[in-house]
């Protein structure tokens, strides 16, 4: 099946015709963002915060310090919703009003569970290295046992899930075509600079 | 005063030395970041959404629909969270477990308030169009009555408000300093790309 069945709560209200359940557009966007932000209630209120994550097939990963107080939130508590934005552009409009945001997002809700199999955990590790650099996990010096037990790994399912995305030019009013503005795209990516190695001499 | 007063909730607890109530700091995340995620609960569970921000003094300011479920939940439900983040680079380590990212983020819990001032509401149109393209609210057509009226402004209060950041090169152990591996900081930023004017012509 390539689409996520929608809930009451992934099926998008407003603006229907930016919405998507298709897993290739879900996938795309939720392996291209570097971070998602985790939503979750602590003491009746909302926290969001942002961490890495990464995707094996079905389910989305995040990591954090074992024992930490969102990992019990997350496991313990209400549900949870992990958003992944990327912005790929300013549209500006020959009106104020139709200025909008070329983006991509995908929001998906449930309940983690932990990944306590050793070698799941530690192929979950290596995929997100793999992610960051690929080929790098068989480079690095693996987890060790100590390593392994201080982080926790979750993994959402990818069950209850929609995208939403805009892209194209902006859509001015028939009457505003010809206010004298530059009107148009300004595209905008996440753009790896430089590396910068580290000058730390080993002892 | 030059920092926002901790409270238990953004007393930072993990790796206090990444964090900073300082105004400034904050200031400055907010206004480099072109996206928020906001944080309220529906129904008990939490939805964290991306929509565009902009920060005017000590508020920070979101739009909406106008009577859309999210501006009601704002305005009458649970506190809302507000988290901006930026992500700087990818941060290669020797060993596995010290990867890390180099980021900037601000938290802001809250209620917002509903702006209702006509000429403080157009003044935070203007002040949204400045962030992304400095003097172009002078250019545009500006919002008229129905498009006011369309459009929701909601401010959070910067009060209870904390940065978090991680820089600088990885932390490798003295005894993973000879694996044989690059090691450093791909630097990452949001980059605008060449502007793609709009070819719709006036009719």
């Amino acid at each position: 099946m390539d689409a996520y069945s929608p809930t009451p709560r992934t099926q998008l209200k407003r603006l229907p015709t930016r919405g998507s359940h298709d897993r290739a557009v879900v996938h795309a966007i939720l392996d291209e963002a570097p971070l998602c932000h985790v939503g979750f209630v602590r003491g009746g209120s909302p926290v969001v915060i942002p961490t890495t994550h990464w995707r094996m097939g079905e389910e989305l990963f995040i990591h954090m310090a074992n024992k930490s107080h969102m990992m019990r939130e997350l496991l313990d508590g209400a549900e949870a919703c992990v958003t992944v934005s990327l912005i790929d552009g300013w549209v500006l409009a020959r009106s104020a009003f139709h200025h909008s945001v070329n983006y991509r997002s995908v929001v998906v809700f449930g309940r983690p569970r932990l990944v306590t199999d050793a070698a799941e955990k530690r192929a979950a590790f290596d995929a997100l290295i793999e992610k960051i650099a690929p080929g790098r996990s068989a480079e690095v010096r693996p987890p060790n046992e100590v390593e392994m037990r201080a982080t926790a790994v979750l993994a959402f399912p990818l069950d209850e899930v929609s995208a939403k995305t805009r892209s194209g030019p902006p859509k001015d009013d028939a009457e505003d075509m010809t206010v004298p503005v530059w009107a148009g795209v300004v595209p905008l990516s996440l753009a790896a600079g430089t590396p910068i190695p580290d000058e730390t001499a080993a002892e």
